[in-house]
């Protein structure tokens, strides 16, 4: 079975997924994703912040930021909200304050970490991303059933999830299906991190013959770690976002999502898991 | 009945949460939650990210960080990793790099939200909030019986999440149970800051009287973006971190978690509550 309609070369979005589930043969279906996308938030033209979000209501988004971080506080205090007009993606938006509004630009920028805003959007943020890792070629296969176990194993090693039910978990396994690590945090991004860590501090490290389980949803920024750490094969109890989705196919990174009840969806490159 | 011991003036972590369930009195138990503190990390002493982490594991949590930064990419770059010994709390943690690893770091540094290290944890971290945005004291009042329904009325406005499964949602309430408006984003934050930008470009600001609900968690940063909003009653369908709880109650907010099938634990001044 071809499934290179996952590895798009092709521009246009593609929302191909292969669907399975035990006993059955992979399906092609059609999905819908979360769509994740950056914006940088711009206060009369100085970039002050960089969110992945998901578009829509982004005059909303960059006010709602800006109460919340102290900078304006009534109605009056913005003159006007409007798009970048350079910017084709509409991923940046300028918020124009009223002239009575002081604010110190040098105690509010934080890290813009996609530096050209004419070129703002998903594909821009990836191409960044690979000018410092590159794509991942490991030919390592897994049996789909191996992958379908990994969920119950990570709860069963997961402790503190049961009492407090506020824990993100990220493990890393062999192609086996055994557990290496498993870290909780409050954050899902320092859950990855921390296996990450142990891998390096172990010097087990890269991790080119392993897979990575997180017990949530697939962002951009657990995509971009996994690769950093040259992680073949991710998998996500719930859903990927767009741009993880993008991120993978064409990083060559593996990415399953749904992984639950059985069943998994496979959003990019399938060739690493074999479907018996 | 009297919560007070909810609204701890006691300096010693403090883990009552008020259960509720329909058709039963509210009873005062004992929880776990998952903690929350501030983390920074340091290369060479220079600080180049704060993180709300779950502590433990720091060093891990550091060289992952690193790792997936680009900044080290093999065990002999990194000397050693040791906690900043003048922070008494263990929230401040420093990478020692080999002399040959060369960092930029004017391109690293990211905005250091707790400029104070010394004082870094998750008192100095709400006192520092809290000399922007003053406590509530809104003395609204809630059915119980009204806030067990909201997260139905959330969950039946929001068309995207069926569909796609990826989509953290954040809606405002008056407080007789009215959804005022709902937004969806990848972002659990963004969610967060779309709803309170709609009041604000409404012009129907700040939210004294309303009530707001996240499909997710509650963390410090939604906390606190609620303060800055003056909303003075805050539910998650899921657990609350214990930095959440701390603010919660530092910040005179009535904080519900675990809302839903029927119950509610409440986590932070009750006296907003009428259970009848």
């Amino acid at each position: 079975m071809d499934h290179d309609e996952l590895n798009t070369k092709n521009p246009k979005p593609n929302h191909k997924v292969l669907r399975w589930q035990l006993g059955e043969k992979p399906a092609s279906c059609d999905d819908e994703f979360a769509v994740e996308e950056p914006l940088e938030i711009r206060v009369d033209n100085h970039p002050i912040s960089v969110t992945m979000r998901t578009p829509g209501h982004d005059a909303e988004l960059a006010a709602g930021f800006l109460v919340t971080e102290g900078l304006i506080k009534k109605r009056s205090d913005v003159a006007k909200i409007e798009p970048y007009p350079r910017n084709k993606d509409k991923n940046v938006i300028n918020v124009f304050l009223s002239p009575d509004v002081a604010v110190d630009f040098k105690q509010l920028t934080r890290h813009v970490f996609a530096s050209s805003s004419c070129g703002l959007c998903g594909k821009a943020t990836i191409e960044s991303v690979h000018q410092h890792f590159p794509k991942i070629k490991s030919k390592i296969s897994v049996a789909a059933r191996t992958i379908l176990g990994l969920p119950e194993k990570l709860r069963g090693a997961q402790k503190t999830f049961d009492r407090t039910g506020g824990l993100h978990a990220a493990g890393i396994f062999d192609s086996g299906g055994a557990l290496i690590v498993l870290r909780e945090d409050v954050g899902r991004h320092n859950a990855v991190d921390k296996v990450l860590g142990h891998g390096f501090l172990e010097d087990d490290f890269p991790f080119e013959k392993q897979i990575l389980l997180v017990s949530g949803r697939a962002s951009f920024e657990i995509m971009q770690k996994a690769l950093a750490a040259r992680i073949p094969i991710i998998c996500a109890v719930s859903a990927p976002s767009s741009l993880a989705v993008e991120f993978a196919r064409k990083s060559g990174q593996t990415l399953v999502g749904f992984l639950r009840e059985g069943r998994m969806n496979v959003y990019a490159h399938p060739k690493r898991i074999k479907f018996d």
